[in-house]
């Protein structure tokens, strides 16, 4: 089935805001197998909307239409829709009373204005909206739907995993089952080239490449009768991934993060951390700290961004600063072993670099940063070429610590595991 | 004048990637004072792109097209856009001799299908790629514009501000010129409320109001026969801005970031500044560091997310702790302190708060932060209550303590001052 997406905004045709929640649908969409060949941006405009709208019918089953939910004069994305399909808007009892509860346990007033957003096209499934007044509309016509979501992602998010996905899986037939494998620590492009035979070839299950910094999610999706036979398919095609990638893989779960890998690899081997941070600046430490719970492992960070700091915090060599410069294996070195005195913690993690736009050079350019990673009094250095301005440069930096620091801790374990 | 946005590329119909050039573009077109009424993604499909092509040919003068102008085989757009304007695809040799160079200074092999990259539509003005392989093309068509641009962010966004610009604001009659003037600390509603008199009865110049987290951008737009004209017509709306929002402004500079006006506000002063974080876990420091040349000021970063470091490192009481809990005003106070303490900085900042999922209470909801800034021994504690996920939370904190900051430092000068 064709699904058409549109997004309903005055704020996204000025450019100020991005449209993240198109981004958000049209994942949701691949991983149920719908096609998309289309997304279009339109203002709040009755003639425009209009003509988007009766384009996007002709060409597509299913078109979700996001904003223009909300209850002033200049929201129309209901109003526009319930004309284009011929229906009347009727008064939903049901929605009047949830806005009612909504709005006074927030201790608001309702307005007049707020009764608009009870209003839905006659014989439209309401899909009610737990994070605010507007509900979700779903219109079945001849053979297209029309789906009717609010704009806020915080709002329309939940609302499409809880009701919209289960009811768009249900329109096809058979069972769409997906699988990801999330690998760290290999490029993009060689991770591609690794499976390239598997593509190739590919017919059920279909494997999807997703670039993220410094990882790669292979998404293998199976398309069968029903959901037993679905994981039959997947099952050996993520074997076949396991065998390829083998430690490079960190998760075959959707809601774990490669920083959420680590908390749970340092938990389980009753380790501690410490970071020792000079240009990503506090950025490692805080992916870390974004694991909830993570205040078990994790013992402190630390940024040093001038070398007076590194001298004092880390008790880096002033002779080390002088003859290799605060961007040298050397310097990460003593960063990650100060940190360790410092913190008493199992594992640290320093990271010193140029992230530019200035201080490079031909010998040391921008994009040069060296990682450090010390388990236990073993440090391990490396030396990493990363390219895009000071924000990829920095954002990079980050992912190749997790990826380093993964790693060491995994060496680290099965020497401990070898001694025994 | 009226301008539409098509983006080309399959990974944004998956969803892979966020399609920010749109967001980009559309900023920089309403900047230019064009209207933008549809934005489209469509596929690196013959048939959809023809389509997709024609009919916003149909109804706006300039057409803007990022993406697909790649090497291979799959990068169609510059095919499909001579055809549909029925021109010729011609050799440009300039282009070719630039090929050849960037991939040889990089050390690339040039293959075959680079040579693709050098076909231009007859006619058409060449743009130079300073940052990869693909020029921009400009298409003059009767009365329309048709505008190529390669997809890669770093790539586009560069050869849009120093060529694209240029060519679009020339092509209408008169001058736009505007100044951003930037607020921080002032919510959202509150600053429109502020200013609504002034966009009720707007007509040149014109206010935009753009939200950021922690931030409002007001961009006061004029159009006028020459710039000194225009500048002449923004000036006392800019002079009405700083009236009304005085000391809340802190740059009415493009290029200047929160961030930043605090860099040179510290280096101004001679003043250094250091971090203590909880739950922002070095996301304040990393953003501080984010501006080239930070190292002058930031003395060091401090990350304490569990209760023992808060003790270990910045000496908060035991006490403190049991009597009041890590997020409270208490501990946020001894942590600015302990931080100056420790890194002799004479600004220091703490954040200690609830970023959620988890930890939430009826008595300490999830959102509560306490946030500390120290300017020479006096401290100044605020309470802050911020909506959302854990970050957007967060985000808010590090805007709300760089806020804070700037409120905290100004404060300590105009005392010096006064005191002198």
């Amino acid at each position: 089935m064709i699904v058409e997406l549109i997004s309903v905004g005055t704020e996204i045709l000025l450019g100020n805001i991005v449209n993240t929640n198109a981004a958000y649908l049209a994942e949701q969409c691949a991983s149920l197998g719908l096609s998309c060949y289309y997304q279009t941006v339109v203002g709040d405009n009755v003639d425009r909307l209009t003509e988007t709208l009766q384009t996007a019918l002709e060409r597509s089953d299913i078109v979700i239409l996001g904003g223009g939910l909300g209850p002033t004069q200049d929201d129309l994305t209901k109003e526009v829709t319930a004309r284009v399909l011929g229906l009347n808007l009727v008064k939903d009892a049901h929605t009047e009373e949830r806005i009612r509860e909504y709005l006074e346990a927030r201790g608001f007033t309702v307005t007049e204005n707020n009764w608009k957003q009870a209003l839905a096209p006659e014989g439209a499934i309401i899909v009610d909206n737990e994070n605010g007044t507007a509900p979700g509309l779903i219109i079945e016509k001849g053979d297209k739907r029309v789906i009717l979501l609010p704009g806020p992602p915080n709002e329309l998010r939940p609302m499409f995993e809880k009701d919209i996905y289960p009811y768009l899986d249900k329109l096809q037939p058979g069972v769409i089952y997906s699988k990801t494998v999330k690998v760290c620590g290999v490029g993009e492009s060689i991770a591609e080239t690794m499976i390239q035979d598997l593509i190739e070839k590919q017919t059920n299950p279909t494997i999807a490449t997703y670039a993220k910094t410094g990882e790669v999610h292979l998404r293998v999706t199976a398309k069968a009768e029903d959901e037993k036979e679905a994981r039959k398919l997947v099952k050996p095609m993520v074997k076949e991934l396991k065998g390829r990638f083998g430690n490079s893989i960190y998760t075959t779960d959707t809601e774990v993060t490669l920083e959420k890998a680590i908390v749970d690899l340092l938990e389980a081997n009753h380790l501690t951390v410490a970071t020792a941070e000079s240009c990503t600046g506090g950025l490692l430490s805080a992916r870390i700290i974004n694991v909830p719970g993570a205040s078990e492992v994790f013992k402190a960070g630390y940024v040093s961004y001038s070398n007076k700091t590194k001298r004092k915090l880390f008790g880096v060599k002033r002779s080390s600063l002088e003859k290799h410069g605060a961007v040298s294996s050397t310097v990460a070195k003593e960063m990650a072993k100060g940190a360790a005195m410092l913190s008493k913690a199992d594992v640290t993690v320093s990271v010193t670099g140029i992230a530019g736009p200035d201080g490079g050079s031909a010998e040391k350019p921008v994009g040069l940063v060296y990682i450090g990673c010390q388990v236990r009094g073993e440090v391990v250095i490396k030396e990493y070429h990363f390219k895009g301005n000071r924000n990829k440069i920095r954002e990079a930096s980050v992912s190749a610590a997790l990826s380093l620091m993964r790693e060491c801790i995994l060496q680290y374990c099965s020497n401990v595991m070898f001694s025994n």
